[in-house]
């Protein structure tokens, strides 16, 4: 059985003797590689180069055995390409090169056309697909439209995204008319990925657990699920959205087919909470990948032991790997993954 | 019926009218007449100042119409009472007068005698009792064990919180015999503010939710039963512990009378998840406050609908208000709850 038939088991929820295990920022700062191409090329030449697209998607390949590949590129490509742009701040986060304030600003915003202006992705994926020779499961994701638009409502990285919900709160109907236009971008964007190749697609719902419990499906989950409806029946799309346990079992009626859960959820709670023909992705907590090799041994143990005899289990972290983690942790998550009995 | 008959009713989940409202952080920087006092005195001042810290924890009450009263101080005397100081940091956060990291520190460190050190809350709230004259209800509080320790252990404010998570994880007998030291010390804090006349104590376990899930009781939750355990049996205790919707079933059968929820969970499935006899407090996005009152209006009577016809309701925000709230959203708030039939 290859990486990637045991991807796609996982995500079908058949019975399967490990789970198959990849790990979200996998092709990151952690890596000694990643930081020397880094070293000669910014993060947004990376990512839009296919070719060195490809090779960081690879680095992790390389060193771990892991069971998918997931793109290397960004969720805010979505909203450059539709005409706001962005840039890293000298300080950390996001700065958008303006803040979406009125619908004359969001008129001017394209979404028709956004598959041409990221064929870069489109290249990456393909080239990355014909490395991987159908061996490993490759994965495209891109960011939900409500996280996309709290980048585009407050002009970049946010605390309390204040904005964003004043505007859902105050403005609906330029709320719902930059939702429809980033909903129609992404499933153009996505359906180009399906095109290139990759098995499945991973939506980013980073910010839906800021959100008011009572407004997350109007804000957030109703979008995704015209997304996943518009793309072709069955599709495989992992849904992770970080901080919304309380919306687990909305979210498995959401149409995809595997919810990424953060750590702070028991992942045997979780299955409770989600029918079974839906798969679970997660979910350990990333802060241990910086501990040591023991420990991580033990915690990866211990979850493996938790979803045992539960089908559907893509074993990841609960969140991004940080820079700061230990590649010997690494080396002990995936090892202890692979070789369970 | 006075506002305390009223909290207390909602504490014990008996039929109300209308919920007793109280607003986390009602005390502080929105108010024009707490940045007043502020301009003379530091925060810590004001804390350790048993007038200045009654007259700041009365304030809010001389404004809005609220059924409760909370006292002025912080959840970080217990490490100081023990003996590990702290100050604010210019750039924000706290920074602790060390950082705790083995047994010989934590020796030095002393729970016995904490309440006696801490006389100046026991003041405080002795003369807030006395100009509440059983009018309103008077709450005290306390920092979780895990949370105080999350400070002592970082020294400070954390992002990822590794270091505490690493001592949980690769140190338990040290992080064992903090979590004991706490626990003692909060139990003869909690006492002394119980003789002090309040009708009902806080905990906040601010970062219980930082925790994986499968570690959440070790780690946390088994410290704050023990807490609540050692208490007059039956003597209210709210349990806020934000980003913990996947716990607030187990938190349920901690002892607590009411469990504090964050806005992130619609109160309507938390009240499914948590049995009867358990009072829910909260939970409206305290981001509104910063919009307008019509909004506010809209959205308070949004959450007092959804718990229509439920018991045990202490409305509140799911998180304490901002220095930068409107005070006419919390009139808006005060108001459209008094008023509601």
């Amino acid at each position: 059985m290859t990486s990637r038939e045991r991807f796609l088991s996982a995500v079908a929820c058949q019975p399967l003797d490990r789970p198959p295990v990849w790990i979200m920022r996998q092709a990151g700062r952690y890596l000694p590689e990643y930081r020397a191409l880094k070293a000669k090329s910014s993060f947004l030449e990376m990512v839009k180069t296919p070719e060195l697209a490809a090779e960081v998607t690879l680095q992790p390949l390389r060193r771990f055995a892991l069971d998918a590949a997931i793109i290397f590129s960004d969720i805010l490509v979505i909203p450059e390409a539709m005409g706001q742009g962005y840039k890293f701040r000298d300080a950390g986060g996001i700065a958008m090169d303006f803040r979406l304030e009125d619908q004359s600003q969001l008129d001017r915003l394209q979404s028709q056309g956004v598959a041409d202006r990221l064929d870069y992705v489109g290249q990456a994926l393909k080239l990355v697909k014909t490395q991987l020779a159908g061996e490993q499961a490759l994965l495209g994701f891109g960011g939900s439209p409500w996280t996309l638009a709290t980048y585009m409502l407050e002009g970049g990285s946010a605390d309390d995204f204040e904005r964003s919900k004043s505007v859902f709160y105050s403005n609906r109907p330029l709320f719902d008319a930059l939702m429809t236009k980033l909903t129609a971008a992404l499933i153009e964007y996505f359906q180009m990925q399906i095109r290139a190749g990759v098995d499945a697609i991973q939506i980013f719902d980073s910010w839906g657990g800021i959100l008011a419990g009572q407004d997350y499906a109007a804000a957030s989950l109703n979008w995704i699920r015209e997304i996943i409806a518009a793309l072709p029946k069955g599709f495989p799309v992992i849904l992770y959205a970080k901080g919304t346990p309380s919306q687990l079992t909305d979210q498995a009626f959401s149409g995809a087919s595997v919810l990424g859960v953060d750590w702070t959820i028991d992942l045997g709670v979780a299955r409770k909470l989600v029918p079974g023909n839906v798969a679970l992705q997660g979910n350990l907590d990333p802060v241990l990948m910086n501990t040591s090799p023991e420990i991580v041994t033990r915690e990866t143990t211990r979850l493996l032991e938790t979803m045992r005899g539960s089908n559907g289990h893509i074993f990841n972290l609960g969140h991004g790997i940080m820079p700061q983690a230990k590649l010997e942790c690494v080396e002990a998550l995936v090892s202890t993954v692979t070789n369970w009995k």
